[in-house]
């Protein structure tokens, strides 16, 4: 009796004391830290936020997506390449890592991957297993992402292989020229290349493009030079976290600076991969920064982003844009995400954002 | 001559030197940052981020926005009434500066504003001075926002004032009874039994609810109710970034603490108030905490956050349940802005969301 009593109350002291001095230590921490955030913001002006450290969310975020918010920076995401040579070291180690995973993602979505050359450029036709009848007349276009500089050749397909896997739709994937071999408009330039020849092989009305970061801009950029070029524009688009912004403007460059775990910053590799893209052009060309171009007249746009996401800013400008100009515009947050943390084929989200994506293209093409 | 050389040297070199001095200094600080936080976030786990100065952006965002992201936190952020006399001090503080402000935005709209009784719970009945002919038969039911403390009596009317104004449209805005004196489930008790009078007063199906923060958790928790209670539902609803984890659940509590210049953070009078008002019960439970509700077969919805806003997460995990559970959701995000701050007639922004809202409702809404 003695002895169980002792133990309860050993027990309940290791169980209870700990907590009651780090709740009195949390709460002398958090009243210091309310006053001198009260003395920094006190006035008017820029805002003081101090240094966090920050769990992953679990609620309502799989465990999936769980592990890649926890996890570490990349590697690369301060990288100062000085010489195309570097640059091209950098761009091959990165491909290297995409086509390493690449195989698998094919396989579980059963999608095939085939090199071809549409207007001159090369291109990769990426195919579902069975496409559905309803898709049958259908086309996609999409456009990579990485900064302007990575992911070339196959490595540029992923989420190609994730919207043809996961909406059933036969996709073109652009293999657009980038820098430091071909600077702005090579790109750009390739894109509607492609896009004009394949207007021919399926009606514009049943033809959408797509892609995401880089690839979200582009996919902007196009409409507006399709539009201004006379060509068909397509019935949907779907620019994901676009870099609409290729300049360090938008207010979670800052907010969400070192907590995307993703990009991290600007003033990494991205800035830099900025700087060589544009090659001395503004940075506010609208087909460099779409959004300071005219949406007035575009598609139906679904846009996806994430709480954490630097281009959190770049998305919501460009979705309220939209919006101020008449479009349908869709906007999709999710929570704890980082930039483009949905491309990870192993998340419940991958799938859940390239079905809503399918959807909103099924909404909006003809058949 | 040597006198304009030299003044041009000294000229240039005050220009020039500070400037590259700055420069190099930024490249330092940069570097360092980079290198402590590189190694701050080097395996997986919490993300660490460092203490940031961040500026009002400026792109797509209105003068007067900007200088409302730029106001120093609210004195009370940090309050902490300890007695329930307390609390209504500090509760007639804040209800004296709306009322101060309420006439003048009143006037601006053509709203007028009148007390009345519905179910037996105190209203105000909202009324522009013109309602278009497509809303004579619609009504729209308004909670209003303040963590379950604040906004008493009239005060509680201004965002019903702005969805009238520039809505056209007749709103009840429900005057709820709140702690101290009346915790949960006080103002859902009241506010359902006005919904149910209201059903009377025009046909469901040309109705609306709406609200914002509080506002926000209770519309959607009034959903959760009068399908339980076999009540008529809305026809469409616009929580505006709503409270629906009424506990510090969700990443931007943590991601945007320090950041939102009108909550600032949970653990000041937000949380105490949480507490106050739940009173005991499970914050989990679904009519204090909505996210935790079943939202299958809810009405079209409408939803409005920003970029610094606290509940950001809040809002984007509400729109994504309700888009699993397969609701038409409207996910609107605004660059930079913080908790609720559309509510500032003076923002072109306050008047884009009661559009934006006023559409959506159109869209959804019998005549």
């Amino acid at each position: 009796m003695l002895r169980t009593c002792v133990l309860s109350l050993a027990l309940s002291g290791s169980l209870i004391l700990p907590v009651a001095a780090e709740q009195l230590t949390s709460a002398q921490d958090y009243a210091a830290k309310a006053a001198s955030q009260a003395a920094a913001n006190a006035t008017a002006g820029d805002r003081s936020s101090p240094a966090q450290v920050s769990p992953a969310p679990s609620a309502d975020v799989s465990p999936q997506l769980q592990a890649l918010i926890k996890a570490p920076y990349p590697p690369h995401f301060n990288a100062d390449p000085k010489t195309a040579d570097e640059w091209k070291t950098l761009i091959n180690q990165r491909a290297q890592l995409i086509m390493t995973a690449l195989p698998a993602v094919k396989e579980k979505l059963g999608v095939t991957v085939e090199p071809s050359t549409i207007g001159g450029v090369k291109v990769y036709i990426v195919t579902p297993k069975s496409i559905p009848p309803i898709n049958q007349n259908r086309l996609l276009v999409h456009v990579h992402g990485g900064g302007y500089v990575f992911a070339p050749g196959e490595s540029g397909t992923l989420e190609a292989v994730l919207m043809a896997g996961f909406g059933g739709f036969k996709v073109i994937s652009v293999d657009y020229r980038m820098p430091p071999d071909a600077p702005y408009p090579a790109a750009m330039d390739d894109a509607m290349a492609v896009w004009k020849e394949a207007v021919k092989m399926a009606k514009p009305q049943n033809m959408a493009i797509f892609g995401t970061s880089t690839g979200g801009a582009m996919t902007l950029a196009m409409v507006l030079r399709a539009r201004d070029e006379k060509l068909p524009l397509p019935a949907a688009i779907a620019p994901g976290t676009p870099w609409s912004d290729i300049d360090r403007i938008g207010d979670t460059y800052k907010i969400n600076e070192w907590v995307d775990n993703i990009l991290v910053t600007w003033d990494g590799w991205l800035g830099r991969a900025a700087k060589l893209y544009a090659n001395g052009h503004d940075l506010k060309d609208p087909t460099i920064s779409p959004i300071y171009g005219d949406f007035a007249g575009f598609p139906p746009t679904i846009l996806t982003s994430g709480t954490r996401d630097l281009f959190l800013s770049n998305t919501v400008r460009t979705h309220r844009k939209l919006r101020r100009a008449g479009v349908i515009a869709d906007l999709n947050v999710y929570e704890g995400m980082s930039h483009a943390q949905y491309q990870d084929v192993n998340t419940p989200e991958s799938r859940e954002v390239f079905t809503d994506i399918a959807q909103f293209f099924d909404r909006c093409l003809g058949k």
